[in-house]
């Protein structure tokens, strides 16, 4: 099965290859970042997006910055440089920060170890590896534990909203993992998925990336998602997360509440798929997540060409919550969450690794 | 107020001016319409749109043919080529044939008169502006109905879905036509529109005409409706229709449904606005009404340009059927209709008027 790699670490150059998402998807344009500089770019002007993958990005460009060390830097010196200019990169991605924070503690780890400079920088690729592949396999614990739990099941039909997909993640995704490793197994799983506007992830990058990997995927505006569930159509919801309260409310793209909602009137089960990273301990419930207003042009123009008047207001939420009554449960590479979240998720915070 | 005139008729040298709704919102553009073959392109070339404009329309084609009459034609031969030629503009739309036959029947009704040629051509001039004023008076009571019952007060914020305004009708509207007797009242009325994809007639038409008879109107995108809702910002939702089944289930604009399961869940009224017109008494059910699907290139495409990839399948019903348990009343020109809708409605359909 051919899951789309959004970015692919070259251990011989010490490059990166980036997958330009602005492009999809009418063109599939891997670019080489040679340079710290470069990864900044990338990451700011949103070539990448997903919080795990911005993540894992900026780590590699830590290393990059390390193999492109001047005479005159010291190896710690260096990569609190890379850390600095990589996290204005998106302030507020939370996934950044804990990336670049790990990296930096890594090299003040080693920095005073009685080791050759070339066995530093290669701990700290290998850590950039670790977080990447940490990722990865705490996608594939998500997607087993869909089907090892019978979440879903062949033949099943699952409607998703935005992307939580490879394209978001290293590998497999949050909410497209149960998916493409029910595809590894041979299953037949049949996707609809909302186009998600304003910025159209669902169309643009979810239907991209799971049409790659040969899984029938049926493309919907999101306005037609409760009438395709009214016909029967859809076995299963499954959505990722922004952010998780501690009582279960998640966060998500907007939309997300609107399909829980419909979901909870036809009887089909809502699942949220995320890491507990994803869980914010410190987040009472929903109301106390603060919602991100984007900018009125969003919705007001396509590339560039206005499709609403002048003169009227814009309204455009980037995400909204999902109250926890609504969320069958919450699946993560730690186990499955369910009702009562309070309990589960206090539970599962304190769980040692 | 300003109320935006879809068309415009001019009595003095007998010509239409139609108001180019593929130039809205970027475009306020009248063109004026000379021929029946003018009349019968903008309607197939969707220059206009809405069922009752459309029949009001093509009334005027036939009037407009008429002042064209060639020396060797008759009067009711005349009228015949007009309908001819009107009739294939839109196939599938009923308000079309039911306007052409009543002009024909008005000339068939006064061929044999012993009247001036120019008397019968006044005739079925003031038979057109009949078509035209009854639908007017017709919105009109319906925005009253929903004024007088306390349906809609002032301060309310109101959530609508599609075009069921001034740019589908003679004026006013129906979904609209509280919205803009309100105003005139001097009423403070806010209005949430959908964008309604794939379409935009909420974005490209009712943002635009509402905002241009200087209500305050906010646009959101489809999937955006139910935070809106859950954030306790709409008191009511008015939306059209396109066909109700006489067990009161209603077939309006995709994404209709969805917005009537959010209302239900947050406990506010939803309520069609619809001439009895609409309401096809032959039809049991809801689920009899045949579900047209539009072309893919609608969902896919955005003024030619590729916004999803190659290979997905889409689905892109152009309407959904809202199911009579979530419809708190039907408002008409003859009266509210409320549940249970089998009884409602036969009386208001076995009522002479």
């Amino acid at each position: 099965m051919n899951i789309i790699e959004p970015i692919i670490w070259n251990k011989n150059d010490k490059t990166l290859k980036i997958l330009n998402q602005l492009k999809l998807p009418n063109e599939v344009e891997y670019s080489t970042k040679k340079t710290v500089r470069d990864i900044y770019y990338s990451i700011k002007n949103m070539e990448l997006r997903g919080a795990p993958l911005i993540g894992i990005t900026a780590a590699y460009g830590v290393v990059i910055g390390l193999y492109n060390l001047s005479n005159n830097e010291s190896f710690i010196k260096n990569v609190e440089n890379s850390v600095n200019i990589l996290k204005d990169a998106r302030p507020t991605a939370v996934n950044l920060f804990w990336a670049l924070d790990r990296m930096l503690g890594k090299a003040k780890e080693i920095e005073k170890l009685l080791i050759p400079f070339e066995q530093k920088k290669e701990i700290l690729e290998e850590e950039a590896g670790k977080i990447f592949r940490e990722d990865e396999e705490g996608n594939i614990k998500i997607g087993n534990y869909f089907i090892d739990n019978y979440l879903i099941k062949d033949g099943d039909t699952i409607l998703t909203h935005c992307n939580a997909g490879a394209l978001a993640t290293s590998k497999y995704g949050t909410a497209t993992s149960p998916i493409y490793i029910a595809k590894e197994k041979g299953w037949n799983i049949k996707v609809y998925a909302d186009e998600t506007r304003p910025y159209l992830q669902g169309s643009r990058l979810t239907a991209f990336e799971l049409n790659q990997a040969g899984i029938e995927v049926v493309l919907i505006c999101d306005n037609m998602a409760g009438w395709v569930m009214k016909q029967g159509k859809i076995n299963t919801v499954i959505v990722g997360a922004d952010r998780i309260a501690r009582n279960g409310d998640v966060a998500n793209k907007i939309g997300t509440y609107s399909v829980a909602v419909l979901a909870h009137r036809h009887g089909i089960p809502f699942y949220v798929a995320a890491p507990t990273s994803t869980i914010d301990i410190v987040c009472e419930s929903g109301k106390t997540i603060p919602i991100e207003e984007r900018n009125s042009r969003e919705v007001m123009e396509f590339n560039g060409q206005k499709i609403a008047p002048d003169g009227i207001k814009i309204y455009n939420p980037a995400f909204d919550v999902t109250p926890n009554e609504l969320i069958t449960a919450i699946v993560t590479e730690k186990g499955i969450l369910t009702k009562p979240y309070e309990i589960s998720i206090r539970k599962i915070k304190s769980q040692k690794i």
